[in-house]
């Protein structure tokens, strides 16, 4: 844990190629994928998405768009270890997506244990098949070793779910499996604009211990993943999230000059509630972010479906602000205290 | 908002009977609202819990064990602004229940009047019928003016569940209805046990400007209200909270020695995954306040339901907490910057 004669932490440079790279399989994937959504698109009733952390906000947004889009299908959420004492309802008609970037997450992995003595489908999307939860599972999606488990996780699950959903009416199957393999240059794009910015935010916040994070609808997955997943679980920031649709009901009372706010605009429907936010926070403080999927061209993706993908070319730009902050607080965003060198 | 040469503040003396008269009409209305829950219960087929901030959390339990039990509905929970923009499946085997404590909330009420447009059933929680809220949707369940609504609209939706869930094989109907009488004075005894530590934890930590609060299950629900509906919203601290299921996979890097956790033990499913996190959260810090709903007799709560009332014993022991640090604080617990006082 000591830094102590380390070498001074320095961003990341950006690497088009170890995105574009890490995220071949992925894409490679989609159809696989997508076949495979369209096959169980009739067997199920219910739409049980069980994981941890990032890819947990990641089934977040797939959620959104099911309720959106009216799926025909119960769609839940669930933390692994909260799924597995809860006991939701596994019978045959259920279908329980467990997504571990590793495939070796703990709890996931005794989630995909636990479902053996129910009748519930399994599927996993993970890394390589070698891993447990591959293992344990009756349907695997494999998104190869990568550094862009994150993405690659969402690439791969909504291929899936655009699959499940390709015979209801409105949903826009054909403008999402056309855009799938344009994400990984539209990430390499989104964080090309964004380094300078993610520089200048980063040395103009280093010395703050405290952020708010604020989005609406499925945007609020990169306010999660880049408030917890990053600057609270590797840069040891009191940094949260709220929906934009809360903030106005509570937590906007801690809302000062002084504390630093990030919100999060996408294009979606919930747009206008972050909107809200954005002029609540400049009324009172100078000290707001804003980022916008618009400010991006999302090359390759489909008109029609930016909202579905806006939430990715954020994640790509906060990417980049996350290593300069790195680098101001000369602390790894590998560095743990207690995460896997720890017993808990 | 000045405090110049206003009187000290004060925590509120613990009043039984205004605990007890301000929870009269929510019991009496129990009968009414299980009667109404067996009346809908075969006419629908899914659940959309729909409001902000407290009542969206007393949601959040109903929604637990509507799970846990199997229901045979689709249980879905929103927030009014995300609701209204996401537009889910309101076709008429929809019941949106839009709970409001004052019967006024902006976003509820423009729930209400956007569901006119739908088939969806709606029913409101409120305070009164002569209300905005009420005089906008079909089913009205009134639990009266009171200060204590926030454990009034769980008296009252917990009976309209209960009746919807009656012929549920496994769900404890009886000892559900028996118990909600009792609550009133439960909540009394809770306070009075409570009173004490919570003016010792009051002082020990009235300099601490952040706080993490952790819980499982359908405690949640407390882990939130106290943290952000409480501590966040009415003494501008940076209190947040999160899920014990998810605590280990990423929070829980920012904890350390010198920030308070306060971790909350109830009796339902998971127990053991806040369990795990006091066991964590001791080996590293001395700053660390369990409330354990087992310290409670909670008397006239059936045993086999403890764990779905636990949430409110703790919740009437953390209000006296909340009251001290009102005092140490010298802010009211009523007093805001933005809201009801600034447009927004």
């Amino acid at each position: 844990m000591t830094q102590i004669n380390a070498a001074p932490v320095r961003a990341t440079p950006l690497d088009p190629e170890d995105i574009i790279q890490g995220l071949r399989s992925a894409v490679e994937v989609t159809q696989e994928a997508a076949a495979l959504g369209k096959a169980l698109a009739t067997q199920i009733k219910r739409v049980y998405f069980v994981s941890c952390g990032a890819p947990n906000r990641v089934s977040l947004g797939l959620e959104y768009w099911l309720d959106h889009y009216h799926s025909p299908y119960e769609v839940k959420r669930y933390f692994p270890a909260e799924f597995m004492t809860l006991q939701p309802e596994l019978g045959p008609h259920t279908l329980v997506i467990l997504a571990s970037k590793s495939g070796t997450t703990a709890e996931t992995v005794e989630a995909a244990r636990f479902l053996q003595r129910f009748e519930a489908m399994t599927l996993a999307v993970t890394a390589t098949t070698d891993k447990p939860l591959a293992e344990l599972t009756q349907h695997v999606i494999c998104i190869g070793e990568t550094e862009q488990a994150h993405t690659g996780v969402f690439i791969a699950l909504q291929a899936f779910v655009a699959g499940l959903m390709a015979d209801q009416p409105h949903f826009p199957y054909q403008a999402v499996m056309e855009s799938l393999p344009a994400v990984p240059a539209m990430l390499v794009e989104s964080a090309q604009l964004s380094d300078q910015r993610g520089k200048v935010d980063a040395e103009l916040y280093r010395d703050d211990r405290n952020f708010y994070h604020i989005a609406g609808g499925p945007v609020f997955t990169t306010a999660y993943v880049f408030g917890v997943c990053m600057l609270m679980e590797m840069q040891w920031l009191h940094s949260v999230a709220f929906e934009a649709a809360e903030w106005f009901h509570g937590p906007f009372e801690i809302f000062d000059a002084q504390t630093p706010a990030l919100v999060l605009l996408g294009e979606d429907p919930s747009r206008p509630l972050a909107e809200r936010v954005v002029t609540f926070c400049h009324k009172y403080s100078e000290r707001v972010m804003v980022y916008d999927s618009r400010d991006f061209p999302m090359t390759g993706i489909a008109p029609e479906v930016r909202g579905i993908f806006a939430p990715y070319a954020l994640q790509a730009a906060l990417n980049r602000f996350a290593e300069h902050l790195a680098e101001q607080h000369n602390q790894s965003l590998d560095l743990r205290r207690y995460m896997w060198i720890t017993e808990y």
